[in-house]
């Protein structure tokens, strides 16, 4: 078969395994939604699968997010679509609307629904090497030529990825996916902690004093933190403490090639997005936003709530709620009012110069 | 031997074994190119490599491609040389010229006659793991520790590298390279793709929700399709789609680190430079060039043949043909007056402050 | 035990082993600092360890490196504390003050008395995979699953972390440490060179010329140097040159995702901080400093002792001894200038427009 005739229907089964069917009322349920019925259509209908409006069928369930694409509601032969109350009367007569002020949670339990977390696999790859001094609940997964040195405890219903490495004395919680090829070393993860492939945590900081003949290293003797439900995307590095931790507050979220230099503090549910970066002994409160792309330099602390933007150069303390961005950052507002008066500005000054010729 | 004494002649014996030597008649038939020779100088030399201008031999092909190097040129001792019009009679008399519209594409082919691609080595290292359940080509060359899982499909000539792991069901085409520590999964792969090592492809993309406990992530059920001739740079990380596929146009090509988000689409031969990063459902048309550490907002389009600078922000979308370059993205040209007018006002207000005093 | 429940304190016993105690002469003799005794203090004890200012026990020495922490020098419970002579009279009469005018480096020198690099066992580890041409010399540490392929050299003592792959023809002098998952090839190493986990070296670069039907790539056949002490973070990727070679002169040290072009020349004790990426055939003179997230165009040069900004574009070359930063490049003073006028001039602008309405 030609690439070019991939099918782009979501769940492909050579990737994916499917849960299934589902009435509405077990859609109802699992999401709290209101349901929308029109008189013509039926509740009889088991629900097979999820798909994007614009190729779902009528067995199908799908979802609007984003108002740019409310020319695709109009058009779609969903069966369901889950939606905000201020649209759910552009849900066409063809489809049962399920309704909610937070359609994107009520899109994340249905999906799960139809595409469990596939659970651990207990047992060790005949290929992988433990040490014999590691600790593994016998409910663990632990797959091809992954490393497990001594002194590691792992808890229940964990997955260890293929070529993974967990060092020695790391100690990983219940429920943790750690993906290929992952170095883990000095480092104590909660539970529920998910590494994607490549994630390289415990590594040494870029510490060192000038010396004469050179740069001296300082040995690093802190180590990584990772609470609870904490993310760490693909190619993100997350280096140990000096002579504090590193610490990854609860649930909070990091996206792809991320770089958390040594000593940062970070509170519960952060969000940093992928290629920012944070550098050493900069705290976040909770529930703080960093978009992609954005840096801050060290030793700066960071309020609750507070957004940063995408690029967004961060030289001095944020305070709470508030959002910054720029290079260096400032208020949203002032940012793009002086964007606006510059280009205003250049215009004019470039129309006299015309002018003046 | 002193590391101070490497030496620095391209092609080192260590590492790469040469074909040739070739004819001027080769090299002519091989780049098109027209040949200028001075009337001293003998055609039947067998040219024995390449090599930069500054230390090429007389039978050695050299080229210029960037005029900040004509010094080197007027000194070169090489015997051959490929030069643009502009510059065919800079070139010294006792070089042959090889005249050509494009020197960087007749050096292309000249560098490849020389040095071949390795082609694959059929056969499975005795320490790799191959799942009885996938289907790899005799000829394919698999490397050391590397993981082939059930329902894989590797077509002819491919090589597979050392410690990559190919998780289920992945589709890979013809003459494709798989780097080391590759991470592919839930992904399909068309005709002579290369993923440099450490390339992430097919992992869940950044996507949740916001719940009463926390985040809550949204099953990512789309896949990577990566089309014919596409290249993925060192440590590149591309997410699946969430609910649509992830796309990467034939012919495009990523440089190292780069970030590509869940549902990007990309044309054909489209140029994405190190660090730079393309959020989620962002849309690029044909012969786009993103350069290095640019970054792009989600659910925007980027229209054919538009260029988008070094570390610009792109917050919207971005006409054909079009050049933006600034954080937020503005044509070239304003983007320069811009800084050139900030840089004059910002002197003279200056200099009224100083008469001031 | 819950995670919330962990000990921050450094030097956590699961991951580090310690050398001591010692005398404060020792100290003293090790850092060639100044020692301030208050005369209630004995100088009998020996001190067990370190730990920063605000947990450091009486048995334990600490410093002082920021003053943004002083305030915690005067609450210290530390036995000594090393800190700049300017802050000697601030230490605590509990506590011996080591004063030296480099408390940073007399601070690595006592970490390092209590914390020394773990010597290489000496072996290869079974699981290892070795070509049968390679030479390894018998001090060396080869750990699981490495691969070391054929006519590679290994010097005295070095460490080859798990699952790295050293490729066809490497060379690495003596005390290199290659941590884990490192993709090597096409490289020469000199001595006491550490390269940090998924650190890729040596991949081809980003070159293709632009032929009738698509990109077509050239050869890349140069080499990477990394000379003496030279350090490469987490994730960064290094190619090798095209027709020279890239090198990273002596003492260098580059943090993690950090991207380095083919044919780069870096020279003596440079500094390029996480997310900085230089593009190709840029050269940098020696005791250079390439801030976070900083970009540099290809085919430029940076004089000695330079220092490029957190996040700045730099389109030209740079002059020794100065320090730019902004996107375009600019000298430190304009940048800051010209974002100030920006800010007062919009601030003003608003307020005309605000008076009219």
């Amino acid at each position: 078969m030609s690439i070019e005739q991939e099918n782009h229907h979501p769940g492909d089964s050579r990737f994916f395994s499917k849960s299934g069917p589902y009435t509405i009322e077990t859609l109802v349920k699992e999401t709290g939604a209101q349901l929308n019925s029109p008189d013509v259509l039926t509740k009889d209908i088991q629900y097979t699968g999820i798909a994007p409006l614009q190729i779902a069928s009528s067995s199908e369930v799908s979802f609007l997010d984003n108002k740019r694409y409310l020319p695709l509601l109009a058009q779609t032969k969903a069966g369901v679509v889950i939606v905000a109350p201020a649209f759910a009367d552009k849900v066409p007569q063809t489809s049962h609307a399920l309704v909610t002020s937070n359609p994107y949670l009520a899109w994340a339990r249905v999906a799960t629904l139809f595409y469990p977390k596939t659970p651990a696999k207990p047992g060790v790859h005949p290929t992988a090497y433990i040490h014999p001094d590691a600790v593994i609940h016998p409910s663990v997964e632990v797959q091809a030529f992954a490393v497990v040195m001594n002194g590691v405890h792992i808890n229940k219903e964990c997955i260890i990825g293929a070529h993974s490495v967990i060092e020695q004395g790391v100690q990983i919680g219940q429920y943790c996916r750690i993906g290929n090829h992952v170095s883990l070393s000095h480092a104590v993860l909660g539970d529920r902690v998910t590494l994607y492939s490549g994630a390289r945590i415990g590594q040494d900081g870029f510490g060192f004093a000038i010396g004469e003949q050179g740069f001296v290293s300082i040995p690093q003797i802190g180590k990584v933190i990772l609470k609870n439900d904490v993310e760490v995307g693909a190619n993100s590095t997350i280096d140990r403490g000096s002579v504090k931790d590193t610490i990854i507050g609860e649930g909070s979220r990091l996206d792809n090639l991320v770089q958390i230099g040594h000593n940062v503090e970070m509170g519960r549910c952060c969000i940093v997005v992928s290629q920012a970066g944070i550098s050493g002994s900069t705290q976040l409160g909770d529930f703080v936003t960093i978009a992609a792309q954005a840096g801050l330099i060290g030793h700066i602390h960071i309020g609750d709530h507070a957004r940063v933007g995408a690029q967004c150069g961060v030289m001095s303390d944020v305070e709470a709620k508030s959002d910054v961005i720029g290079s260096p950052a400032m208020p949203f507002k002032e940012f793009f009012k002086n964007v606006a008066f510059l280009r205003r500005m250049a215009k004019s000054s470039k129309g006299k110069e015309d002018s003046q010729k």
